[in-house]
């Protein structure tokens, strides 16, 4: 087995999350921290009733605050260095539920300064990269009115002097011993850490008020947002909430993350009904049997089963139809095939609702991206 | 006797300026260069005919390109964190002249950022002493038609992702050898020598155009210049020329530099002239002997006098003037009370003429500000 790595900027092996929970010094959601979302939100979204969102930081805290009026926002991001893949979009659709059901603002952060010092691309590059990006975040259907994009390098004006102030309280042992950074990182990836910090209180800078904030993230930034809540109070803000989820597994199983630098491994998107047909079919990870006799016998594994994971994850919603495929897929009632048929009609049709709104959201771009 | 240190935040010991050529790749200014400014500038600033601007890189090939007619720009600047004192003015008139004669432009860098993170002092005292430091800048006479001001946090939308460019070329260990920082040092301050390349080639960037650059500077800033002469070319720009000054002793003798942040070592840009009187008095290490017989009989000995070096450094620019006093400070003519009354007068002359522009200078704060 490979050795799991999990840092901001590498992800691979088999992730144990028992491990990360344990290391990362996160809390896993409890049934009862569930039961008082609930009272709030009325229903639970599937990713948080399948706990695929399964950890978090000061979200007791952040209800408590909640419960007597003081309203947080939310922050998360995208680095933009490649296409959108649904690894990214499990992240910001469940945000957008968020942003719904708790009515709040969004700052969405697009980290092209991170991008830039560690892909070998050019600015221009990631510009571009960053222009496509920007276009399925705003397809997600967050509220325009209620939702600001922080650009690192349009936006250094607003960023930059409160980053210094956080990378003041930053020493490089502390960078190395969190990120696994080293001499030989270029100085630039070693400050960014205090960029990313920036939103998480640049709000309560704004509105001139200490305001609560909430994180939801993919476990492998936790280590930025760890350093983070480290410092902010020392700065005279709240520490962040924050809540993780599990990653999406790419199509070749459950190793890694689904990351756009492997895009093969990826479904885009902007990836067409066909393609997606051709992807699921030819690389999704089967846990199926060799052969139909074989497997009619003994079953499939759905636990393995890359599509499997991929309707438990993001596309099946209902919990019972979800049941009765993981059942007829263990049973060996439902064939690979038969399962990966139903899943590219799930991701087409999903698809298909994204990349409408993908296509009319150039006109909104405007409305996004914060003004001074 | 105290061991040299030389880097841009320490200044220590007596300084060996054969062993710092070598040391940092300096050259030192040649009569034969001297002729070839002279031919252009048609008379020669004091502090270049007697070497206090005694080292440079490229000016050479800067002279080769401007008698090509592809004009320079000037670049320096100013780290606000305490008053001015007579040390910053003596590179930034030397500046002025090179901005008269020469007729260019002149890009002042306020270096914010860095002290706010080097110093123990808040984000708001920096920026208050920032303020101050630039009526003095401006008092020195600057054509405001030409100079602009860039602020490292104000301007941060134009410098950081320009910075970003140079810091992903500049590792860890490269900031290590070339400053002393190590691992306890915040990430803050060891980014941000890449902020500090900047000025070198937005010029080029804002007029897109390649210009070159030149760079008056105080000799414990090379190590800043040194890594961005190596940056830039990677990046498509000129390395830029730079031209060093030694240092204005402290009052104290010829040890360390004049610096703010030992403010009684130092005369600075507002001190009265009874404090002027009161400081040259008391502390201006002499050169003299212990009693008035002894002094008349074996003379003193200028090149260890404060109170010369600064007759000599800014204040009797007619060399024959200054060659008559040393004369007879050596010989003994002239008593340490009598020196030092000459260079009070002098100091108090130069300070009314800068104080009285300095009051002016509020009213034209906003002309100096670049504006994007």
């Amino acid at each position: 087995m490979q050795k799991a790595v999990i840092n901001p900027w590498e992800v691979k092996g088999e992730v144990d999350y028992n491990k990360i929970v344990k290391e990362f010094g996160v809390e896993r959601i409890s049934d009862k921290l569930l039961a008082r979302i609930k009272k709030h939100t009325k229903t639970l979204h599937p990713m948080l009733k399948r706990k695929i969102f399964f950890a978090h930081r000061d979200m007791k805290w952040l209800l408590d605050e909640y419960e007597k009026g003081n309203k947080f926002f939310l922050y998360t991001g995208c680095g933009p260095s490649g296409p959108i893949h649904l690894g990214h979009l499990q992240v910001w659709y469940f945000t957008k539920w968020l942003q719904d059901v708790f009515d709040c603002e969004l700052w969405f952060q697009f980290t092209d300064d991170e991008k830039f010092l560690i892909k070998n691309k050019s600015f221009e590059e990631i510009q571009e990269w960053m222009y496509e990006n920007m276009l399925d975040v705003i397809a997600v259907g967050f509220n325009p009115k209620k939702t600001h994009f922080l650009i690192d390098t349009k936006h250094a004006d607003l960023i930059y002097p409160q980053a210094i102030k956080v990378a003041k309280k930053i020493t490089f042992s502390m960078v190395k011993s969190s990120f696994g950074l080293n001499d030989s990182n270029n100085i630039g990836l070693i400050f960014f850490t205090s960029v990313q910090a920036v939103p998480a209180f640049l709000p309560s800078i704004i509105k001139n008020k200490k305001t609560p904030c909430l994180i939801p993230h993919a476990i492998d930034q936790d280590p930025h947002f760890r350093l983070t809540r480290d410092i902010l109070p020392k700065l005279g803000y709240y520490k962040p909430a924050s809540i993780q989820c599990s990653f999406l597994p790419p199509l070749t199983g459950n190793q890694g993350k689904m990351s756009s630098s492997q895009a093969i491994k990826a479904i885009l998107s902007t990836d067409s009904p066909e393609k997606v047909k051709q992807k699921i079919n030819k690389y999704a990870f089967s846990g199926g049997k060799a052969t139909i006799d074989e497997h009619r016998k003994k079953g499939g594994d759905p636990d393995v089963d890359v599509s499997f994971q991929y309707l438990k994850y993001m596309f099946e919603e209902n919990d019972q139809a979800l049941q009765e495929i993981y059942n007829d897929y263990k049973s060996g009632k439902l064939l690979t095939g038969e399962l990966k048929q139903l899943t590219i009609i799930k991701i087409n049709e999903f698809l298909r609702q994204h990349q409408e709104k993908r296509k009319k959201a150039k006109q909104q771009l405007d409305k996004f991206i914060y003004k001074n």
